[in-house]
């Protein structure tokens, strides 16, 4: 079990033995000591209860890089997490031994111009558990605030708001927080669209107003574009391509009305081929997020207050054993029925 | 000789004979005679002093078309214009016969949401001068506004102010007047990119801090953002893509620091791709423009006070005859030293 | 019963006759013929089948005056109003004979800076119902949506969403749509303060999270404050000031965290006196509306989907007789347990 | 001379010694030591070569407090400084011994949402230089930094662009601060007002356009608003008032158009009386301002290519003796002709 305090190093012989889940090449995780830092001032130590798996750590498993960060040495897995803090450091005055808490994962500098701007998460310095070089954590609910700040960070650049009539493509686990999130700020009519019949059905569940189930053949984008406009009975004001394909984009473009907005928030294909001049020319505008800021207490009050369920998200739980770990990772890679995979400690 | 009326109708034969170019067919253009609407009490009846030439009207004099807009009947071209009030309707209480006036040449439904919204530049009932099926107009400063139109409504669409060092690829017309809107919109440092030594040097004349000339060839890309980079001096926070092909919407994509903004006003390609994911992944948001609102004031404003210097824009002057007519659309359309070509009547 | 259409003009002979609801002198209203005008290409008449009764509409009753408003001669009152179409102009597409409709009670026009810029609340050519020179009409939920359109304006002007902790101050009408619309707008706590017992339980009926009775006692704002504070449990970070006192604007300034906004919306005293400096030192700033803008749309989907119900603010229906106009008006002036007086017709 | 570093702490015995003028009691400074604290791994200790002298600073001289902050203990006095790096921390990197700098007096906790959401100038847990219980520190232009931010974070929260007409209310250091930034942000036409022929005259010569010498009667409000609005030949869209006397707030509320801002930024009253419901109907925005934020990197690039040039507004000069730092406390004190004293050391 990887370590979640608020200060994040590799471990040093100081600290007592603490178990964690290594990394330690292409589809090989082993359960080994990892040992702890010791406490700052300003550090809280958190005994992790509940680990999620996000797509991250899945392309982290299966190619040993995600994006542009890639996995040069073992690294611990992890950073959709929560847990109960069992001793502060010396300075902490707004935390006890015993609080129960869900854990931003990020540090950023706190010094650049973009953190004194408030926009850390574009921090050029930000260590992030379990993004190379950084190692991650291996508690429920709690956890689940990381995957939904996604969605609220996503909702938050997007303007949603009681007049944003929203579009989601993708009914994964980013595209359902992004639907939950839109629905608790507001957006009065969604409809979601995926390939998979299944995921479709837990959206309409989780409360969308109309769901399509699309192809991925690009000749389709027409035709898709008009059942989602009747879906809709109104405009697209907004659209969240969570895939991030040159299809999914396309649809999002086209669907979108005259000077709405796309979000771009999933990471699917890094080229795209699509009618941009045409889009600038509606004032459509392309806006993207980078994982999240200030989206804790949001999160934590949504999911307190039950404006926001997440639980029927999590379709799979699994206990911190060697072979636990490993079904885990391959229940979550598979996809299928799987959406959220967590892990219980 | 057009007409440039408050409200555009197909000409009656009510009233007096007045003459205008017509294009008739490609690169087609003659000048015959265009019945004037009679006036409602609104309406201002203008003599037309100055008319530009803007790319668009080029688009339609080699192509019969302009992005969507197709000439399907013969149709006064023109919609860069100023001239002197010589009639006005009975309500009309801001104008008097011998005001000195520039026009904006469309005319909103001011019904529909997005008029009432203030974005009256994307109402789907537009009527605009010169762009099928209305016809256009066809002074001297004042028709500028037009054009600087454009460059005013990017500024204000990307923020632009004291805190936004600005990269503008494309030193053409467009390119220009975003250049001086951004510069009177307070912008500290303006790198200007083109492929043509000329045009820099006319945007070195107009105040650029930086001009790079840059090939159009695609793998150059990463060689001449660093060469941006230098140029400034300092991170890019804004872009504009005054050209809206592949390669110069790739630079605009690499150049713009973590958290800034590309603006596309260029629309020279309908198709492009992009490495869309990884712009998104660092907030840089893509927006466009349609045309410009409510921006005629603040441009005059900006000529009058000298605040912003158009006149080294107008390479060429021709008058309003068969011949010069034209003589005026060849030199446009051939590009080279031509940067604004103005009729003058 | 007045007219409703698309223009209003003082009543020409050419209309069939129609009864109306004459303000001829302080407290002195009489059912009275008016003359309907003639129908305009974009002009439709509306049957009107249901009128509330405002508190501009009192302040006319009762002193022949509202702000700046003054009555000089007997105008019809009523502005909030819902009916049937019952005749379209030629020109009129979006709807047709028999369609329920909601009206917005102004006419702008459509030509001022402001108009174009989206902000034609504040059209200094304004033609507004029921608020002088200008005739006023005289339908159940749908007129509800001219107060709510109020809370609507407010809660944008705001920027209200599911971060904003609410205070409002005042649980008349305008304060409880107040509360719907910052509900229906996300905020997650909203705390209500008033005068009157009754108010507040019906507040609490609606959804107040707490709600607190205050004195009229300028001396009781530091210590009313604190129960605020207690009794949101977090910051405040929007207060909404529905009376206009110099103790509710006190009690608002006070209770507003730093950073925060007080959205002026009363209009109760025309001088304050309030430690501004201090307040403005905190950041703190405050904002005001003038009616409302571009919401019946969003009021209008607020209502059909049930997101708000305004049926339980309508405490009191009256037919439109001369004894029961004389009843309504009385019963709204008297305030006490009536919130909202309907007139259905 | 007080210590200007990374960290500010009571001085313990370990620094070296160092000489700082402490304000003891009322009109009471004497030049005592002051020791140094010892260096953090992210500090710089800087060589302070000039300290301006601010109003607050007067404030703490004459009355042993400002506003609400109370010297309770001998403290030192000035937070406008400027200086040369003579020791860098073990961890600093962007910044080396000799380098000029100009010092941000401010040091947030960096850990509350205020801070993490961009608005650190709200931090409650703030150390700000000069400031009961902080000391402050007593080189030139780049001292000049912390008053000008003051105009440039008010220009920043009214959104000055080059579509704003100014007015500002007191041309004082801060007034005359207030409006070159407003002229760098792009203001077109900026109106200033103060009872003092003098300091208007050096508003006039730094790039009035227009000045008005006011009386310190509230009757003349109405008189004065009507000469502002034809000085300034068009509507007032943004008012500062850089006095904050119940008169001045007056005028600033009367002269500004509907939809316009007023920024209140001049701290001289507690209490105002205000016909703030009138100005509320106009939307008229009262937004206030707290020092500022991450305004040091602009205020450096406005002096560096002379954009904005302070060197006018620095009327006195004086040495660090006991001597010389009383005359300057009572020069800055009487006013009259001293805009800006600033000690060079």
């Amino acid at each position: 079990m990887a370590h979640g305090g608020g200060e994040m190093e590799e471990g040093k012989d100081e600290g007592e033995e603490n178990m964690a889940a290594w990394l330690l090449g292409v589809k090989t995780i082993k359960i080994q000591p990892f040992n702890l830092p010791s406490l700052g001032p300003h550090d809280v130590r958190v005994h992790i209860k509940a680990v999620g798996i996000c797509g991250s750590d899945i392309h982290h498993f299966k190619n040993m890089r995600c994006a542009n960060f890639i996995v040069k040495k073992p690294m611990v897995l992890g950073h959709e997490c929560a847990g109960i803090i069992e001793e502060v450091g010396s300075e902490v005055k707004s935390l006890a031994v015993g609080d129960r808490v869900a854990l931003e994962p990020g540090i950023s500098c706190r010094r650049c111009n973009l953190c004194k701007d408030g926009r850390y998460n574009l921090c050029p310095e930000m260590k992030f558990f379990g993004s190379p070089p950084t190692n991650g954590s291996l508690a429920n609910k709690g956890a689940m605030c990381e995957p939904l700040s996604v969605g609220v960070h996503a909702c938050r650049r997007a303007k949603i708001g009681p007049e944003m009539n929203v579009l989601i493509i993708g009914a994964g686990p980013i595209g359902l927080v992004t639907m939950l999130a839109a629905r608790a700020f507001g957006a009065p009519r969604i409809v979601i669209v995926d390939v998979d019949c299944h995921r479709l059905s837990v959206a309409k569940d989780l409360g969308a107003n109309g769901i399509i189930q699309v192809s991925t053949n690009i000749q389709d984008v027409g035709k898709e574009v008009e059942q989602i406009k009747i879906s809709m009975g109104a405009g697209v004001d907004v659209s969240f391509d969570c895939v991030g394909f040159n299809k999914t984009m396309s649809t999002a473009l086209s669907a979108t009305r005259a000077g709405g907005r796309v979000c771009l928030v999933g990471l699917g294909q890094s080229e795209m081929t699509l009618p941009l001049t045409a889009v600038a020319a509606r004032e459509v505008d392309v806006i993207g997020i980078f994982r999240y800021r200030n989206t804790w207490p949001l999160c934590i009050e949504f999911l307190r207050t039950g404006k926001i369920d997440v639980k029927p998200l999590i379709t799979h739980r699994f206990q911190f054993s060697q072979k636990e770990v490993e079904d885990a990772f391959e229940t979550s890679a598979r996809g299928g029925n799987a959406i959220k995979v967590m892990f219980n400690l």
